[in-house]
């Protein structure tokens, strides 16, 4: 199977460590748009964003997770959100949202970036919107440590194709 | 920008009308293996999948939906599941299932499929569990309608970007 797009969702990986390469904000809104065009139930596009290449601000952000050595050496971050006022059923919405976040991370990859995608920052999702200045209508739902990757050796792991499948029907 | 992911990420649309010509379990298995190569928090690989190729079990399953129809005209159905035992933190684990969704949605375009994420049969997921004899530990998020299009030419709206970015911060 060579398939661009099958080849590609297999090769992404979560980076980490970052070249000292600038990302800009019109680099974060070409991955947004991506983002935006997943599909939502009712096309309801639940998703919003918060776009970061200020380094005062990501050094704030990082005091937040204990990943904060990622933080501190990746070029931007983009905060997702989602808009409670937007949302019809909180887990389609959630779905929605983390297809949003898919089409991020491989966009991010195909423009030679790399980005983790942070969700152990939740835990103080208050304090991170305190920060930004965002208001309670929105709820964050995970932060995008973004840059250049130093290299693309990582390795990762799934469990066999069969242990995901409960059962067939047909041939 | 001509990036062919970022195109293939625009040009996915909700396919709803398919052609007579069959799709195999190893179509479905080629699918699911895009999905599974989802990113999730811990690598926990929540998700689950039934395939569904019969024409018989996807009639009963079509019983289930206002959008009977559509699955009265696809040609497989993908069922996907979560694993309440693999979960740790469900908000993260929806959006990891969201996430292996929209991979595999990209992945039926792309080898000249298409398939419609269908969300109102969770109204009834009790019911479908039951027709796939499928235990309580496993949770039904989604069905995936699979076939080969009639046509492609489905329009899709989405509001402008500048709605999506509550903030920036950076140049």
């Amino acid at each position: 199977m060579d398939d661009l797009i099958f080849q590609a969702i297999k090769k992404r990986r979560s980076i980490r460590e970052f070249t000292d390469q600038a990302v800009s904000l019109d680099d974060l809104k070409l991955i947004v748009e991506a983002g935006i065009w997943a599909p939502s139930g009712k096309n309801n596009q639940p998703w919003r964003f918060v776009l970061i290449t200020d380094d005062g601000v990501r050094e704030e952000i990082g005091k937040l997770t204990l990943y904060s050595h990622i933080l501190a050496g990746c070029r931007a971050l983009i905060a997702v959100y989602i808009d409670s006022e937007a949302m019809y059923d909180p887990v389609k919405d959630y779905m929605s949202v983390g297809a949003a976040i898919q089409n991020m991370l491989l966009t991010t990859e195909s423009i030679g970036m790399g980005a983790v995608w942070l969700g152990q920052i939740l835990k103080n999702k208050k304090q991170v919107s305190a920060v930004l200045g965002v208001e309670e209508r929105y709820n964050l739902m995970a932060v995008l440590a973004i840059g250049y990757p130093v290299h693309r050796k990582q390795k990762s792991h799934r469990k066999d194709l069969s242990d995901f499948i409960i059962k067939k029907f047909g041939g």
